[in-house]
């Protein structure tokens, strides 16, 4: 999409040559062929450094950007990103593409859609109607279990199992709302990875990231009915029991262990070794690894403890 | 079905002239060709104005109907309805309407199922093993993602994205339970009715109403894994996070926002512009509109944090 | 698979004659060709009952085993026995099994799938994208919406609805961990049994028990999205509201109410007639029955009532 086409839809001015623009990306993120945009004030320091070729951007802010990076002033450059967004978002189906690619040795139900340039890997089992999207990617030994829905570009590791009516790469819960309260989808053109050797459960959603990946690590355990928002990532070993909920673009190191119920705002990062009670409640980072928590608001799972003898009293 | 049908089943007298029965419907909202009942005494204001031909009642407040009504005397009223319900219920699929109307310009898998009597709007995509039940109705522009099942008689409007898994029009929880414990299903012969611009993310579920329709009014947005109980309405533009629970007959206003894992009880009326932080459990109803609220039970959310001052201040 | 190739695969040692073993199973309920394994200090006391032809065992507890018992020391014993699982995990489908039984009557949709050696009862409908696995059965009368998937092994009683996007007999969450902190599946190769009359909603999780079997008894009834763990027992008639959540191996009696979104840790017990009011977690046996409980930790409900009192009075 050339950045005159860009200008026009957005409905704004540039100063400079045009040039084809190939997506949309974070500030720290963007490559010189992206655009980016900025209406966090968390994110203003990426200005200055951004390799964006140009960004939508708020009158007030548009000085500090760096003079080869061509500023594109909207009043709401959320909501004008959101509008962009789906300029770049690619047809849920590629029938140009080429048959899927089918391993030695799988085991592939007539009742399974394989969509158009997917590649599955040898020794697998996909069963009725699961369906792997375009260009999703499978790889050696792995299971899907009925009715799994794996959307377009989406990758999955070696020695992994998917059970039934689990959905890898669902639309994260992004968008833009006006002054008038309406929304605007912003299109979700990142994907999912996810590594070998993981086991996810029944009735999970894992939602594709915005921009790059949400990522599930190597080894890692997903019970049934958890919720993984967009951009996410589970580290290796991970331990994710039923119904826990991960909101967007939470972190998690290594060995982390989630009860039942528990669940984590976005935007955080929590250390490796980390054990959250059942129904815990994590709204901040968590830095020191290896200990236990529980509670919402969360506290350190002694203190908890600590916290129920004393309310037990009060009411004595 | 004949009246004297219908006593014949209930097991009960009726005086007066036969006549044809074509559905049942809360006194409130009955016609002159339905049956009513009463079991909660909440309604029994309703007895009086009720335009049902008859009402299933006990028999200490048969003589509070109009003249014109005919009462049904049972020992247990909701009992006999949730008995009755079934003779109203239409089958699952009826294979005696027409083939399906197809819009222009639409994609749809040959894995799908559309179900005989549905009408599928224009430019709509339609994937693999997604099912379309008898009689549903999709507007234009609409994307529904592999394996969503939508139920009979369920309408979903133009613009509208399903994600992956979800169901639209399952049976709302409903039943009567006698003195052994026993229940009986009530049959939920009503329907969901989702608006223009509704975005629904992926193992979500709506319930259909057991009479009249569940509602998801304009531009709203729900996450994945949420439910929504028989006879909700979501208001416009009304933003639900993942693992959100609404019970039944819960009513939200417009630009209602309900943070993760939080969850409504049942015939409550919130006010537009409610905001309810993650976890948040509404019990009562929200009058003023525009107010930020927190926790279980539900408090104000500034109170809420006082309160979290509070106790950690009880556990130094 | 005999003694000695078990051993082989354990890289362990055993004194006695080889034999053929059948499987795997918990001391207690072990028969004279099947191994256990004991991991857990709760169960020793079952050592010197065991009907085990062997046992997979730490070093320290090998003398107490009868002496009709082989014991087969490793140093990790429950890594151990998650090794063996595999062996014994039935093929997920298997084609060698005869053409599935359909009873009179049945409307099956050419779009379900119906593994091989599946039984199916009369009058029975089975909706499109549903799927039985091998050598599943399903009783008369019952319907089957679309999308549900039914693992292999799983039986389903007279009588039942399942709605759409359902699963029935998943895999329990079960894996061991060894001290890099890796993890090894558990294959769990007991099943569900869903016994007559019982519904459950839609994008439900039934997990299948790693030995025996998960228990849905007579009558009872289950909201959407609700969690039931490997191992667990629902008594007849009972509740379980929309987002429940039950942990492994707990049960409940007849007639448990338990609200939206409440929760049992595993292991429990819980007496016949409780109620819990929603969001309550339950984290000890309930051995009175006919009592209410709410909250988190789990109190009387008329408590819990006093204590948000309380902490109200705490803000004013």
């Amino acid at each position: 999409m050339k950045l005159s086409e860009i200008t026009s839809v957005l409905d704004c001015d540039f100063q400079g040559k045009d040039r084809e623009i190939i997506g949309i990306n974070t500030l720290k993120d963007a490559k010189e062929h992206e655009v980016s945009f900025v209406s966090n004030s968390k994110y203003v320091k990426d200005l200055e450094t951004t390799k964006a070729a140009a960004v939508i951007i708020s009158e007030n802010l548009a000085d500090k950007l760096p003079v080869t990076c061509i500023p594109l002033v909207t009043k709401n450059p959320y909501w004008s990103m959101a509008v962009l967004s789906k300029y770049f978002a690619p047809p849920i189906e590629d029938n140009s593409l080429g048959e899927p690619k089918i391993g030695r040795n799988c085991q592939v139900s007539t009742k399974a859609e394989i969509a158009k340039g997917a590649i599955i890997g040898e020794n697998c089992i996909i069963l009725a109607h699961a369906y792997i999207g375009t260009e999703a990617e499978i790889g050696n030994n792995t299971t899907i279990y009925p009715s799994v829905t794996v959307y377009r570009d989406c990758k999955i590791g070696n020695d992994c199992i998917i059970h039934a009516n689990t959905v890898v790469g669902s639309d994260g819960f992004g968008f833009a709302t006006n002054e008038k309260g309406e929304h605007k989808k912003i299109y979700q053109n990142g994907n999912v990875m996810i590594e070998d050797d993981v086991e996810i459960g029944s009735n999970v959603s894992i939602d594709r990231a915005v921009f790059g990946s949400t990522v599930i690590k190597k080894g890692s355990r997903i019970d049934n009915l958890v919720q993984i928002g967009h951009n996410c990532e589970v580290g290796e070993y991970s331990v994710l029991v039923s119904q826990v909920g991960l909101a967007g673009s939470t972190k998690l190191g290594r060995n982390v262990v989630m009860g039942g119920q528990a669940a984590a705002a976005g935007h955080l990062e929590i250390a490796s070794f980390s054990t959250f009670a059942a129904r815990s409640g994590i709204t901040r980072n968590i830095k020191e690894p290896g200990k236990t928590y529980a509670g919402f608001p969360l506290m350190d799972h002694r203190l908890w403890l600590k916290l129920q003898a004393k309310l037990a009293r009060l009411i004595k």
